[in-house]
């Protein structure tokens, strides 16, 4: 199962052009197929996943490296050469220690990995990153994905950096702020008459029957999800070279969890941390909670669902790495859990009262998880933790607008500031 | 002219409260005066500075600090041990190469730092966090400031992580988004029935009235101020430790200008930098262009202007630093130049299609200058360039929304996508 875009552009492939790599590997059978435009084993169908020869890398080589996900570029299926290619150089964000959060919630010793602060402020500039260098490493003529939020803003900024034809396929009754935020970049958005299934399933379309497209969430998403480890490998090397004991992640596909844990199993087999246990606990919406469902009937059979909830970017009904999601929470000895939309809502009020954050619905999921997991005891509030955000609250400004607002509206006059009791 | 915090906390300052700060001095008879929350002259009643005895500072030293402003301390008015006390961690933000737009415009070298991408989305942060540490080191009780906008994100955030009562003003017709993205961190947002100078008023009477207020743009300013210098550290340093020949900065009160003009005069005299010389160019928006009106009319003379503009992040009408602009633009060969608004709209749009980056209209009226500069030919195209991009589009959503939108909108199926001849 692969695109057209191979038969064109496999031959002139340079060499490096993926840097490690060494060919694409079935996550279920194992499988090798050479590194090219495709996603599913032509074997069983299982996904594929980039293997690598890693040789010797170093802590100071890293170091050494630019402040943003390249400094992993050894890591990573990109060319040693990669930064000279214009790209939108995301990555290295904050790790905060949270010690008010903390406190709130009765945890010891509490780290924010703050994506919000990417260049398009979510953790999609990674991703789209890798799929954008694969996507010229490949020759394709046309970057594009099919998305309703972050994504669509990602790629749109990073093919028009990029200066390649970028396509954005959206549903047509998405709200015009978030068109407008990815319009802005591109002057080829597509509004599609449909729900996002409906944009998915033409993408699809579009790339088994069109030349030369990268749709980075689809035909070459294999690199495309390798962006995800660098979150990963930040908050190792941010925490001094140190896995944190516990790590809280939002679950859409699942994919970013299960590359996080990639990436932790990568820098101990590569030496540059020690070996020592981590727990993975997995969030979602109960809205949309496959997994944690899954997780909680003690099962591997994940059933898909019809979303319904406010966390639209963790909206994923049927999703794509659940299972494996299902199996490192296990082996890790953590878990999978699940708010209400109304505990998403507190969550982003706390995390920006106490830490002066302010994130998206899907990183309030998170937090509001990292609570319930406190409270129901599932977590070890005398560990290390770290909570993922992934994106900014700018872009689900709604979510909130209800909950906040002036605490009085006064005269312009200091008699009338000291009559309305604010302090 | 000093809040009445002096009395209560000037003798609990502890050594080195504020780095290798010296002492307050006049911007224009050079007198001297102790530091604390002063910020006028006490014989003259010009504006207070920051005045140092640097010690002697290696790029190494700075190159092993973390990777936000606080690898610039010994440069700052802050203690040693800066970033152990809570704060956002702001700065550092990307120097992105932009060979697109520079191709657009026919510059031969250009780079766009961003400071978009900080903790709150706006160069703010920076100024912020300066201020948070001259408010602790005062034993301020209350952290605030009058805002409308960026300032109000940054300073309720700030003052959220920091554990230390906030309280924000704003005129009370605030569009509702703006409101939330500032209530979201605080339960003390106070709107005032008045417009923004009522707010100021509002603000230097509680200043003069309570004690303990750290108002961050009135009595702490000489100290926030201090903070736009980093902007002119970073863009040295991604540089490779070289001044850039031209920069094109935008113009509210003038503040920034005149740090990032001190920046590189203090980088040139530690010997940080070669001594070469640099352009300095000031931006504004044509309804608000006090301090362009006074280059172009060759005179000092700024008359106060009632702002009318979408850049409402530059809409100062009478500008505090607006005759520093002039003498630096003069002195450095730059200019100070305006542009429409219309300008401003096209110009976020040519930001965000060549480079993917989605700017506010302040960064907007920078870009626009720019260009302008060039086809006026009072900028050299064959000397290297930066622009700074000072702020975040999706605060100013409206500005573009009319522009930019969906090219097509096509049934989801492969044949609709062909028919619409989107390629």
């Amino acid at each position: 199962m692969s695109a057209a875009v191979t038969e064109k552009t496999a031959p002139s492939l340079r060499t490096g052009a993926f840097g490690n790599a060494r060919a694409l590997a079935c996550r279920e059978c194992g499988n090798e197929v050479e590194l090219g435009p495709s996603y599913a084993c032509p074997d069983c169908f299982g996904p594929l996943e980039v293997a690598y020869d890693f040789p010797v890398v170093t802590r100071e080589e890293i170091e050494a490296g630019p402040p943003n996900i390249w400094r992993y570029k050894a890591l990573l299926p990109v060319p040693v050469d990669i930064e000279q290619s214009p790209n939108t150089e995301p990555g290295f964000t904050r790790l905060l220690r949270a010690d008010n959060l903390a406190r709130e919630l009765g945890l010891e010793k509490l780290w924010v990995k703050d994506d919000s602060t990417n260049p398009t402020n979510s953790f999609k500039d990674r991703v789209v990153a890798c799929a954008l260098s694969a996507a010229r490493e490949l020759d394709a003529k046309v970057f594009a994905c099919p998305s309703t939020g972050n994504l669509a803003n990602a790629v749109a900024a990073a093919g028009a950096r990029a200066g390649i034809r970028t396509v954005v396929f959206i549903p047509s009754d998405l709200e015009h702020p978030k068109q407008v935020n990815s319009a802005v970049y591109t002057d080829k958005l597509v509004a599609v008459d449909g729900n996002y299934d409906d944009v998915n399933r033409l993408a699809s379309e579009i790339a088994g029957e069109e030349d030369g497209w990268a749709f980075v969430n689809v035909n070459v998403r294999p690199f495309y999800a390798e962006g995800s480890k660098t979150l990963g490998y930040e908050i190792a090397e941010q925490l001094g070279w140190r896995l944190p004991d516990q790590i809280v992640i939002p679950v859409a596909s699942g994919s970013q969890l299960t590359k996080v844990d990639k990436a932790f199993q990568e820098l101990i087999a590569l030496g540059l941390v020690d070996d020592r246990p981590y727990r993975i606990f997995g969030a979602q919406a109960t809205g949309c909670s496959p997994v944690s469902v899954a997780y909680k009937a003690d099962t591997d059979a994940i059933r898909p669902v019809k979303p319904d909830t406010i966390a639209k970017s963790l909206a994923i009904g049927n999703p794509a790495d659940g299972i494996y999601v299902l199996d490192i929470c296990r082996r890790t000895g953590g878990a999978v859990e699940d708010i209400t939309d109304d505990e998403v809502r507190d969550a982003i009020v706390l995390l920006a009262r106490t830490e002066g954050i302010f994130t998206e619905t899907a990183g309030g999921t998170t937090v509001g998880v990292l609570k319930k997991l406190v409270e129901s005891g599932q977590l070890d509030t005398s560990l290390e933790t770290v909570v993922i955000n992934t994106g900014h609250g700018l872009k689900t400004l709604d979510a909130v607008s209800d909950r906040v607002g002036a605490a009085a509206t006064i005269a312009p006059t200091y008699d009338a500031f000291v009559a309305s009791g604010i302090l």
